[in-house]
């Protein structure tokens, strides 16, 4: 069966990569995309490398349009999607990339993104330690997806393992993350102009502010981490416009050997295709993970310093977004869960 | 007076941000420049951007040339100043901008780089603290001097002020810089590449084996910390030819308050021009300091998290490395200290 | 059935992307992948971008390795193909992605490269005007092939069009083109390193010295030029990966009308995938095409100039080289030609 | 004597590098920084870099607040410096980073602007050849100037010395520059956005629709042109947060020789400090004068192509606005011309 899709925030970069994944899949029909502003223009002027899809024309984000189809994708700034979301009761799966479905608990949306609190959705990173499991299997017949935050999926996919198996302390983590300015969407300010990037590193949001931190947080309890989980989390701007490489660091718990720390992140993660742990002394590149569903993960243990070191290169659109979505999708709907999706990135 | 200087490997990077610096100041005449396997050349088709230099010719780089100068700067692997620098007795001023003069411990040169150790020479980083002190005063009336590694002095720029006041705990420090390339010399090496740099964060030096960690701790240590200063560092390199910015964070020690926090970056650097704290809620670019001899350093308190983040900006080849030289040397010979020195950054 | 392949030169940028995009076609296995001096090392090791090839490990590039597959390419730096080119007799299909079989007169050859000529091939650039038809044609059931230059097929399929049509005079080119450094390979040389590349433009080979050039000329002669259809044709090095933007410039021929001249365009490639010319006022970026097999032409009129314009993008490593390999060998085997390429280019 | 300077747009990038060189000039004191939307701020949040001057704060940009300095600079957006220009009688000295008196032709004004045309003033490029002299003559003593467009001045000074001294052809010029986003200013445009450029080359304007075409061709018709001076002028934005990378060609004139040809640049530019013609065989890159206040000009003569092709390498902000205003009231002053300007870049 072919299912119909309508994505929304088409002309965005998140619905962009959606759009360029979905345009592979063969089970799909991109028969509707939509924006606010720009509605009524040819997509082809706010995506001009979607050459497949030039046709399209974007039309208004109306719940009225948005009905009727098989599967509906929310590409659209937090505290936007919830008013949609009641009123797509008709549509079989809603996929929503912004925050508002992701965080539990009232208290996190309160102190970070405030507004209306919306009830949480099945999460979609599959490969994330859930308990025993893993949170695939949550999403398998689900009907109500939010794509992760870019940021907070790969932290949490870097230290889940450890927490889970005990090898590392839970409290005391500390993330700094190079990121590029397509995660920011494609937003009008300044900080984003291309001449206040290039050249230079920005940090922004330092000092516990951003608000991927609770949803890293509530991922990693889920992984078995308990009370609060202090993290300290520091994004930079860095001069590419797509890539997150987070270095993650943990204290190393008492008494495990570097044999039980690599095994961790190895029972983790060697089974799957879209999460992989590199061998040892090697580490991951943003590039080599551009325009992949790939998280490439890299393992040291600095018995100097008692630290684990994590480094996890993802593309924040692709596996941050609009793969996670998309994979999430093929795990909903029962087909290949790499349908349309590639493991190989774009390099150089 | 005018001195006579003759400036070593003046066909790399360090040489190269040397001569820029000296092209213009007043009390200086460059009047040798040296090489290795480019000796003979025209210094312009090494470094077309000196057009004030561009009569200058390579020559070899012996110390019967190098002799005979009032000041020689050396900007050599390391490895290779040491052969020089015994043979230069007659040089009123000799300094060095590789590794060799730098560490004070033969164990940490041992274990980081191996060879010939030689005897530590003043640090050229004048506003770290040093016991009651800063370093500047052990630079007045200096003959040989150690300019300092790019990673090191921006670490311990960012972190000695918390350690001397005693507001952070000096164990279980972590830090991971964003750095330009041009850090790593003008080495033919494959991951070097522009196609392997553009678009792309990557990650080297993983896991405590930086050569630069042994010149941090040693640092800190002058700044009043104790034993092994715990230290994970972790370098990034990203898609900007210079700068490094620096995140470091370290525990709050118990019971200090945000304002003894803050006051102590602020008075260990309230008096400083080429070392600033940025006002509350203000991080530093390295666009800001691109050929500047200035180190910026933003200051945020997570209590959540129960960290000091420290981020400091510094371009590498200026503050890190030819400007912290020439500022030496100013105060070395007695000069004013900022003398053809810029505080002001390129940007954008 | 599928084709059992061998790619040489497999640890470079060429090599690399050819089996990026082999890798997903279904019709072909990747039994070998060969080196020169990085033979015997893991593939992971030079394209650790490929994951789903990740188990292949080096073999030395050898007539008697490279026999037994039906398909080989040869991605070498020239002057290398031909020595294995003769060898290879029992291979059904060689496509040689370096410049050994391209040209057809000795002369250029002897001019521009040097050492022994070879014989020309099937040359690579299916949508290419031909007499009357399309290269296309004459790659139906082809052995050998030639994969064309980069620079050369780039602009080749942006003015054939209007010299075809006679709409343009073909005395008096002009191209200047926006380059990134993949397209010269993974070649250790100081004027590819970051730092030369990062926040610079660098023209090289000006004046009618790139070798690009008897190439572009063969091409444009096939298409209906005559003569030495001048041309000035310069390169310039951008910090971008990959990508080339060519700036093609040509006089209007008199009496044509702004209508006839667009017909020119719209007639050669209005039934093209790959090639495709955009609506009146749109310019084509190197980003919409990245790792797409898609040549995007924009067509401006500057009748004060009394000038064409054609901007022409092109990802350099897939249309221009591995894509453009693919796409003529799919037409040699009798495969749909755009099996295994993209059109939608990965952006931003 | 010591100049009071009031700079306005000074939150904007030309207005930035203004300050930047304006701080280290020993014979200003910049009294007043001024804006629009940003007036009341303090300097620092709009200008980080420039650390010696973040004690200022921006006033409102009127001519009561303009009025009262000795020196004004207006760096604004065309069509907003006529307003106040006329207030400003009591000021000595007007420099006009806009387009606003440039052109001496109202129907150009009108064709490529629109709205009041304001009466030209003395051209701000001292080493442009007029008639038998220099612009510098024009200069000396002036009381209002209009600095030069970044890219028009380019360009002009790459091809004049070849029009006044009839080596090329006048008419059909073809000029392609890769430019840095930073010359169209701090304008929050999606195409500024630091995604849209990071890895991708842009092309804009492309047709003759670009405002410094007859910028250009005034000058040159100054330079001894006559007629239209046919121009095909295609600007392409880079990576690169500043500089400009023009590649011009011309025809060869008939009948003239390789030394006469080189001969028309080397007399024009021969004695200039800040317009350099490099030697035989080298061409210039962006990084080289990036921060300088230097034009540096490769010159190829392609006998095959029949001709000139010269490539000229300038930073936007400092030769080509900023540093040429500065170069001129040095000049209109009677002040040494390279007061405060280097002729070195800063590199890599």
């Amino acid at each position: 069966m072919t299912y119909s899709v309508a994505v929304s925030g088409a002309s965005g970069y998140a619905g962009g990569e959606l759009l360029r994944l979905l345009a592979d899949h063969p089970d799909i029909e991109i028969r509707t995309v939509t924006a606010h502003s720009n509605a009524g223009q040819k997509l082809s002027a706010h995506q001009p490398h979607l050459r497949s899809l030039a046709h399209l024309t974007l039309q208004d984000t109306t719940p009225e349009i948005l009905s009727g189809h098989d599967i509906v994708f929310l590409a659209l700034p937090h505290g936007q999607s919830g008013q949609y979301t009641d009123a797509l009761t008709d549509v079989g799966l809603v996929i929503d990339c912004g925050a508002d479905h992701r965080l539990t608990g009232k208290d996190d949306w309160d102190a970070f993104y405030g507004g209306e609190f919306h009830e949480p959705w099945a999460y979609g990173v599959p490969e994330l330690i859930v308990g025993s499991g893993k949170q695939r299997e949550h999403l398998v017949g689900a009907t109500r997806i939010a794509a992760p935050g870019c940021n907070a999926s790969t932290v949490a996919l870097s230290l889940a393992p450890g927490i889970a198996a005990g090898v590392i302390e839970q409290t005391d983590l500390v993330s700094v993350l190079a990121v590029g300015p397509s995660g920011a969407g494609k937003s009008l300010k300044t900080n984003l102009l291309a001449s206040e990037i290039l050249g230079s590193a920005n940090p922004y949001a330092v000092g516990g502010t951003h608000r991927h931190i609770p949803e890293i947080q509530q991922s990693l309890r889920g992984a078995g981490g308990t009370g609060d989980l202090g993290l300290s989390f520091t994004p930079v701007l860095v001069p590419m416009s797509r890539g997150i490489l987070a270095t993650s660091t943990a204290r190393i718990a008492e008494g495990v050997t570097d044999a039980q720390i690599r095994e961790a992140w190895e029972s983790a993660y060697g089974d799957e295709t879209f999460v992989q742990l590199l061998p040892e002394g090697q580490m991951p590149r943003t590039a080599d993970v551009t325009g992949a569903n790939t998280a490439l993960i890299g393992l040291a243990i600095d018995r100097k310093a008692g630290r684990v070191v994590v480094v996890t290169a993802v593309d924040n659109l692709t596996k941050g977004t609009a793969g996670a979505a998309i994979q999430s999708m093929n795990i909903a709907l029962g087909l290949p869960e790499g349908r349309a999706l590639s493991v190989n990135g774009v390099a150089p």
